[in-house]
């Protein structure tokens, strides 16, 4: 079902790394014109495309106080002590990430340091349909918490009642988002992009979505948004030798293979005997799978690769630069620095995808589509901006005055120079 | 000269932090057929466009060593000392920025940690035309030195002699870049982009450039590259009070203002007197500038505001987000908590923004155009991504286990919920 190819010369990786091309439908035109009407109209065009794509007419924009009471009573008191075993790890995770600051004496009196400073307005979208996404509020929510962001809006699409999945209402307010919008689509992006009288306006948007989604973000960026970073299907390539258990790549096969039909899943192995269990025991789970038609399709997007070492193998992964990589190799620690192009990495046999896109702590908004060889994931560092600062005394300038007068100078830059010149005149008119 | 205004009221900060209107061309439709012929032409179309546009007919895009070794001797021994001073205050600061590897075990079994790796390919743009920007090299070469880039690109268009300044070869070759280019405009990221019989491909484009620049800039990111950061018109925000020194801050504001014609500059202060002064001094300064009748028409653009205090001015300076804000008054440093939005900050009477340009060690590359409220400025971080690891033992696993299965059954993904499951029976089997 997986196609197989075995030890392919080195040539020919580049292309057994290509992505399966993506249907390029053009969107931009439809997208830019719900931008141009909801800039105009504002909310009356995003009740109109929430009626118009999501089959509802809503009266309020804006999830209520009594909605969030009563999603809180429908959730599970286990799914309700998972969730937020889940949230501590990812703040522990996330909090980590704070840089302090450290003042660098570049010159004697030339002081120069770093301070973060949060974004403060901020959008969060999350997918409807039948997966309730509510882990990505969980890895969005809790860095952009950390961070210190004063103004969180979070955008869904609701169902055919006007209304959204509770967990995700639940887990919203958990981590202390209040304002949450019934609202889908590329006009919860336009909403985010602009400001309506229920939505307000913000400088970066986060999180997944359909193609006219991520058609939206992209043309946000023109807006002088930001955005979390470029999307492209979900992947996983998985690194086995004869010490890891056919079983368990099986099931992360898969369940990267479950997300879409235009998941793509890799396979890289020293071994022909574990490459076949694995592709047995991929039949065996399939079976039994609710998503199963979705994750036949992907697995025909799919690879398994024999090649020659783990080496080689790592090799062939740093070109193709997954999103997902798990080494279930032995002493897998012992690769990690040749990695060199990937989102995020699972080492050994006991750290599946999954504890990564749930509870582990690390975030699950990754660079996908080759984009690991250029962008990191979603971290604390998404969600502040790193100001420079620098004190320079009157010794300082005096000890760096004359490098920069004379660089300015030969960049033709006289205004420059004389900055430092007044000054450096002032100083030595006072001594 | 600078408009003048005094305690606007608070609803019209917004509309007075407008940048004026770009001149919004619609340069894609030329860049994109640009792109298109350098894709299919390679060399020859590079060489094609800098006929077309820098009026030189070149045999060879590449640099020579002899032509490295002639630029070395043309550059003054004073020039040269103050780039490596500057080139050393430089990397003190950016080399500050590494981060050391911290493992966090968030729940018991469960390890997870970042490590930086380089983003193996980059391209620098270095503009040509009057003057000659070397202090960007470093700006850009350093921290791609630090990171470890193992192919860096640097293009800067010919002159007529079909040369490029000797500062900008001899500074590209003290932090060792050989691969320097004799292309400029967009056909310069366009050969970045594709990569060509001469110049490499790419995965990152750093630099500043003209409006065809920037416009190809923004398209090479449909080709999965990533840049920098957007681009805009530069600008400084100056605060001052009656301990400033009316000449420093006119010198400042003019060193800003003689960039460009489209260059920014905001004076904001408390007091009048001072406002007063500071007009004066920039009169008397701007008759003897070279670069004149730029420095006049920037500052056609520019205002000058009197507000009740210095708090309120940061307070203004927040909404406007300033690329450069100089806080030139009384411990300043007491107000830096205070500031949210900004590229770089430079505080007190003897840190003028043209020691952050060259040489006091921060970097020059800034957000602009209102861009400091949602992106940084260049630094290490720039030329690197950081990927995530995570290390789970058999305890750790069954320690996360069930909260992963349940919130993967919530979201109706029951392969992800699987890959734990058969993990978990697998040991229970063990035991």
């Amino acid at each position: 079902m997986i196609r197989q190819y075995k030890y392919p010369p080195v040539y020919e990786w580049k292309s057994l790394c290509e992505r399966p091309l993506q249907n390029q439908e053009n969107l931009s035109e439809q997208v830019k014109s719900v931008f141009d009407k909801v800039k105009i109209n504002g909310d009356k065009a995003l009740k109109f495309y929430t009626e118009k794509f999501d089959k509802v007419s809503l009266e309020d924009l804006k999830v209520s106080e009594s909605e969030i009471i009563e999603a809180e009573q429908s959730v599970s008191d286990e799914l309700k002590s998972a969730i937020k075993i889940a949230s501590e790890n990812i703040r522990k995770f996330h909090n980590s990430q704070q840089e302090e600051k450290k003042i660098i004496e570049t010159t004697k009196g030339a002081f120069c340091w770093r301070e973060s400073r949060v974004i403060e307005s901020i959008g969060i979208y999350i997918p409807g349909g039948t997966a309730p996404l509510f882990s990505t509020v969980l890895m969005l929510g809790i860095p952009a918490n950390i961070a210190g962001c004063k103004n969180i809006a979070l955008c869904s699409p609701p169902d055919k009642n006007g209304k959204i999945n509770p967990t995700i209402l639940f887990t919203a307010n958990l981590i202390g988002i209040k304002n949450i919008f019934k609202v889908g689509g590329s006009q919860a992006i336009a909403g985010l992009t602009f400001g309506t009288e229920t939505i307000p306006k913000v400088d970066k948007i986060f999180g997944p979505g359909n193609q006219y989604v991520t058609s939206a973000k992209q043309l946000a960026l023109n807006y002088n948004l930001a955005i979390d970073i470029p999307a492209g299907p979900s992947e996983v390539l998985v690194i086995a030798d004869e010490s890891s258990v056919p079983d368990f790549v099986a099931a992360d096969l898969l369940s990267q293979a479950e997300h879409g039909t235009d998941s793509q899943v890799i396979l890289l192995s020293n071994s022909e005997k574990i490459i076949n269990e694995i592709n047995i025991e991929i039949k065996k789970q399939l079976k039994d799978l609710p998503r199963k038609e979705i994750a036949e399709i992907a697995l025909q997007n799919s690879k398994s690769i024999l090649l020659n070492s783990i080496d080689e193998a790592i090799q062939f992964s740093n070109i193709y630069a997954p999103e997902h990589l798990i080494l279930a190799v032995e002493n897998a620690e012992n690769f990690t620095d040749k990695i060199k192009n990937a989102g995020s990495v699972f080492l050994g046999n006991y750290s599946p995808e999954s504890a990564g896109d749930y509870a582990s702590g690390t975030n699950h908004t990754l660079p996908t589509n080759g984009f690991a060889k250029n962008y990191s994931g979603v971290s604390l560092d998404s969600f502040v901006k790193k100001i420079t600062f620098q004190n320079i005394t009157k010794k300082g300038i005096q000890n760096i005055g004359k490098t920069i007068e004379l660089m300015a100078e030969a960049e033709e830059l006289m205004a420059h120079k004389n900055a430092v010149s007044v000054r450096l005149k002032y100083l030595e008119n006072e001594s």
